[in-house]
C-alpha cells in the first residue's frame, strides 16, 4: 500500500501524470518476460518528461516510496517486476527520437522508444544501429539501456554499452546529471555513464539517450551450417575465430530448438541435423564474399552435413527471424519456459554444451539450447511446469548445476538478461567477497535510502554469507 | 615526510622491496610528462606483485599516508605527481606478459608492460591491439588504463577502454577485486571495471589488464593530404565521415607543427602547406583499395593542394612516426611546451581551430596545433617559457578561451590526457554541479581515508563553487 497522501501529492506536483491504481489496470504493470516472477505495484505512473520523473522521485523520498521503473517489459531476469509498496515508473510515454545528427553519427532518444524503431531510423539515412536484443521489436532503448542488452550480433559489434555515448539521469534525490557526450574521446572525470548502463533501475532512472551510429555494411551473406554433432559445430566455431575472422553473427540451435522453430516460423530449416549455426559476415563486398567463402571451408572441413548459402536477402532475413522466435517456439511445447543465459569464454563452448546435456538427463528435465555461439553467449532452455513442484526442484538443482559449471570454466551467471530477482542468488559466487562488497558500496553511496529498485541485483541486507549457503531460484 | 615507523613496518611486512629515500634517487619520479607541474615523494617503492601492493596499502592507510601510483610518467596532466608526503608506487618491476590466449582472442599483462610490448606481443601471433597513445614506446599499459589513453586509431577503433575486459584491482583496503573476465557479453552486477578505467589512481591500484585483441588487418593505406587553408583540411574530414568512411587514422598538422616535424623527423613532408592531413585506412585489401580511391575524390573535391600515396608500408611508417614525434619536436622551439587536448564534437572541428588561432593572436601567445582531425580531439600546444610569468598569464587567459569555447560547442577540456593536476579547476565546470558531485560521492565510498592519489581529477574539500570563481591552471 502506498502512502495515503503520496497520491494526493503527486497530482499536485504534476497534474497532467497518468496514474493508474485500479487493480485491473496495474496487472499488466505486474511481471516482465520471465515465467515465475510476478509482484503488484501501489501504482503505475507515466511520466513525460525528466521533470516529470524528477517531481516523482523527490516525492516518493519524501514518503519512502520505492520505485520500479519499466519499459515494455520484456526483461528475463525480473528487474522491472514491483516489489512492494511501491510504484511503477513506466516510460513508454517518453517515446520520441529527439535527433539524428549525420555529422557526428549519433542518435538522441527519449527512454522509451522500441529498440527496433532507433534501427529503422538509423537505416533510412544510411547508418547502423547495430544491437539486436531478441526483444527489439517491443523492447524500449532504456530497457536495453538498464540491462546493457546483448544480441546477435555481440561478436562483431558488442552490445547496447558499447553505442551508448551519453546519459541523461535524475539521481534518487531528483537531480538531473549528464553524463557523456558528442565527443568520440572525454577522459574528464570518473566513467559514470557505463556505471549507469546495466545498472537495471538500482541508481537512477535514464531520461535520454546518446547513441553512436555506424555507416551501414555496404554487403551481407547468411550461411547456413548443419551438424550431426554439437561438438562439430562448437569446433567450427573455435575454428573461424582461430582463423582470425569475425562475424557479424554466429548463432547456434540444437535438434530441439530447430524443430521447435521450424515447426513454427516454417522456413525450410533441416531438421534432421543435431546441431545448426547461422552465420552472417557483413561488410565491403569483397570482404563479404572472402570470408563467405573461408567459412565454407572451414564448416566443410569441421564435418559439416550441409552449408547453404541464402540466396537473396529476403531468405537472409527470413532465417534471422527464424532465429529470433526460438524463444516463442520453445513456449508452446510447456507450460512454463525458462530461458537462461549462462555464457562462458568462447573456447569454453564445447564443454558448456555437453555439461548441459549431461545435466539435463542427470535431473530429468528437459532442455533445449540455443544462443550467441560467437559470444559463448548460450540459452538453455528449460521447459517445464512451474505448477510441478516436484519437477521445478530438478530444474532448480539442474540450474544451479550449469551456473556453477559456467563459473568454473570462467563464466558469468548472465551475459545479457542480467541479474534482477532471478540470478540475484548467485552473484556473490561469481564476484567473490571484494567485488561483491564493492557493488553495495557503490549502491548505498548513489542511493542512500534505498529507494531505487530495491532488491534486484542483491539484498542490501544480505550479510557476507558463504555464497554456497544461497539457494532458492526464482525464475 | 612519512611516519618514522612507516618505513621500518614497511620493511617487515615486504623485506625483498625496493625503496627509495634518498633524494637524489627520488627525484626523477617527481614529475611527468607535463611542463611545469613538480611534487617530491617520501618514498619510492617498487612492488612485484599484488601481495606487495596490498601490504603496502594496509600499511599507507593505519599510518594515513597518500599513495601515488605511477608507471613510466609519461602522463600529459600531472596525474602521477607526488604529493606531499605521499609514496610514490612505481609498478615498472610488474612487468610481465602473464598469457596471450589467441582462442579468446585475449592478452593478460601485469600493470608495467610498456604499451609496444603488447601490440608487438599480439601482432607475433597474428593478432592486433589498436591503442597506441602517442607514448606507446615507454608508456605503461596500465598507466593506459588509468588515464584511459587514446591515440592515432581512435577514430575507428577506440581507445584504451574499448580492449580492457578484465582487471585485478587491490582496493584502499588492501582488498584485491577481479573486475571482468573473458566473456564477450557479462552483466552480472554493476559495470565496475569502467569505474576504475580512467580515474587516474584514485580509487585503486591496478596490478593485472585483460586485454581484448583484434584480428590484424590485411591491409593497410596511408595517404597524404596537403591544404592551403585548414578550412578545407576541416571540411574534408567532415566530408570524409558524411559519406560514411571511417579511416582507422585522421590526423590534422597545422603549418607551424608541420615545418617542425620535417625540420626534426626529414621524410619530405610538404612545409608550404597551411594544413596536413594524414590518413590511414585498414581492413581487406579490396576494402582499402577502394576507400582511399575514395578519400582521394573527396581531398580533391574539398581543394587539396596535392593528395599522396605512401608507395610502401616503410614509407607509411615513417609518416605515422613523423607524426608522433610531434610534441617532441615543438618541443624543441621553446623552454617550455604546454600540450592541450581540448576535443570537441567531429562537425565542430573548423570552428574550434579557427577559435584557437584567434585567441593566439589576441593574446600574443605561440600556438601550434595537431591532434585527432577524426576523433575531434585537438592539441593546440604553447610554445612557451615558464620563467616569464607575464607570457604565462597570457598563456593561461588563452587556454581559459579555448576550454570555455569547447565546453560551449559540446565539447571537454580533455580527450585523451586526463583531468590530473592540470585541468582539475575546469572539471566542474564542465560536468555541472551535479555530476561533479556524484563524482566526490563515488570517491568518498571507495576511498574513505582519501590516501589514493589525493587532490587529483578533483579536490574533495572543494565546496560547489561557481565554476567561473576557479582559476589557477597548472600545466
Amino acid at each position: 500500500m502506498l502512502p495515503s497522501s503520496f497520491l494526493t501529492e503527486l497530482q499536485s506536483a504534476a497534474p497532467s501524470l497518468t496514474v493508474l491504481t485500479a487493480r485491473e489496470d496495474i496487472l499488466p504493470y505486474g511481471f516482465d518476460g520471465t515465467a515465475t516472477l510476478k509482484g503488484a505495484a501501489g501504482a503505475v505512473v507515466f511520466p513525460k518528461n525528466a521533470t516529470d520523473v524528477a517531481s516523482i522521485l523527490r516525492l516518493s523520498r519524501a514518503h519512502r516510496v520505492p520505485v520500479v521503473t519499466r519499459g515494455s517489459g520484456t526483461g528475463l531476469s525480473g528487474g522491472s517486476v514491483p516489489v512492494p509498496g511501491c510504484i511503477v515508473l513506466c516510460l513508454v510515454d517518453m517515446n520520441r527520437i529527439l535527433e539524428i545528427d549525420t555529422k557526428n553519427l549519433t542518435l538522441t532518444a527519449e527512454p522509451g522508444v522500441i529498440t527496433q524503431r532507433i534501427f529503422d531510423a538509423a537505416d533510412a539515412v544510411g547508418l547502423f544501429y547495430p544491437p539486436d536484443p531478441g526483444s527489439m521489436k517491443i523492447s524500449t532503448i532504456g530497457g536495453n539501456v538498464a540491462e546493457n542488452a546483448g544480441g546477435l550480433r555481440g561478436l562483431k559489434y558488442g552490445v547496447t554499452r558499447n553505442y551508448v555515448m551519453g546519459l541523461e539521469v535524475v539521481l534518487p534525490d531528483g537531480s538531473v546529471a549528464h553524463l557523456g557526450n558528442k565527443c568520440v574521446k572525454d577522459v574528464a572525470g570518473y566513467n559514470l555513464r557505463d556505471l549507469f548502463i546495466g545498472s537495471e533501475g538500482t541508481l537512477g532512472v535514464v531520461t535520454k539517450v546518446l547513441l553512436k551510429l555506424l555507416p551501414k555494411p555496404a554487403a551481407r551473406q547468411t550461411l547456413l551450417a548443419t551438424y550431426a554433432s554439437m561438438d562439430a559445430a562448437a569446433e567450427t566455431v573455435s575454428a573461424i575465430i582461430a582463423e582470425k575472422i569475425i562475424p557479424c553473427t554466429l548463432e547456434f540451435l540444437d535438434q530441439r530448438t530447430l524443430r521447435c522453430v521450424e515447426a513454427f516460423a516454417k522456413v525450410g530449416l533441416p531438421t534432421e541435423a543435431e546441431a545448426l549455426l547461422l552465420i552472417e559476415t557483413d561488410g565491403h563486398p569483397a570482404a563479404v564474399a572472402d570470408e563467405a567463402l573461408r567459412i565454407e571451408a572451414i564448416c566443410a572441413r569441421h564435418q559439416a552435413l550441409a552449408v547453404r548459402r541464402a540466396a537473396t536477402a529476403e531468405e537472409a532475413v527470413r532465417l534471422a527471424t527464424a532465429r529470433r522466435s526460438a524463444f516463442s517456439a520453445l513456449a508452446r511445447l510447456r507450460p512454463t519456459t525458462i530461458l537462461e543465459d549462462a555464457t562462458v569464454p568462447r573456447s569454453e563452448l564445447a564443454a558448456m554444451i555437453r555439461f548441459i546435456n549431461t545435466v539435463a538427463q542427470k535431473h530429468r528435465v528437459e532442455v533445449a539450447t540455443f544462443g550467441h555461439f560467437g559470444d559463448g553467449n548460450l540459452h538453455p532452455t528449460f521447459l517445464t511446469d512451474e505448477r510441478n513442484h516436484e519437477e521445478m526442484h530438478r530444474v532448480e538443482a539442474a540450474m544451479r548445476e550449469i551456473f556453477d559449471y559456467a563459473l568454473s570454466l570462467g563464466g558469468t551467471i548472465t551475459g545479457e538478461h542480467g541479474v534482477g530477482l532471478a540470478k540475484k542468488n548467485f552473484l556473490h559466487q561469481q564476484l567473490g567477497d571484494s567485488s561483491f562488497a564493492l557493488l553495495k558500496t557503490i549502491k548505498k553511496a548513489l542511493d542512500p535510502d534505498g529507494l531505487m529498485n530495491p532488491g534486484k541485483i542483491f539484498d542490501l541486507a544480505e550479510n557476507a554469507t558463504t555464497p554456497s549457503s544461497a539457494h532458492a531460484h526464482g525464475a
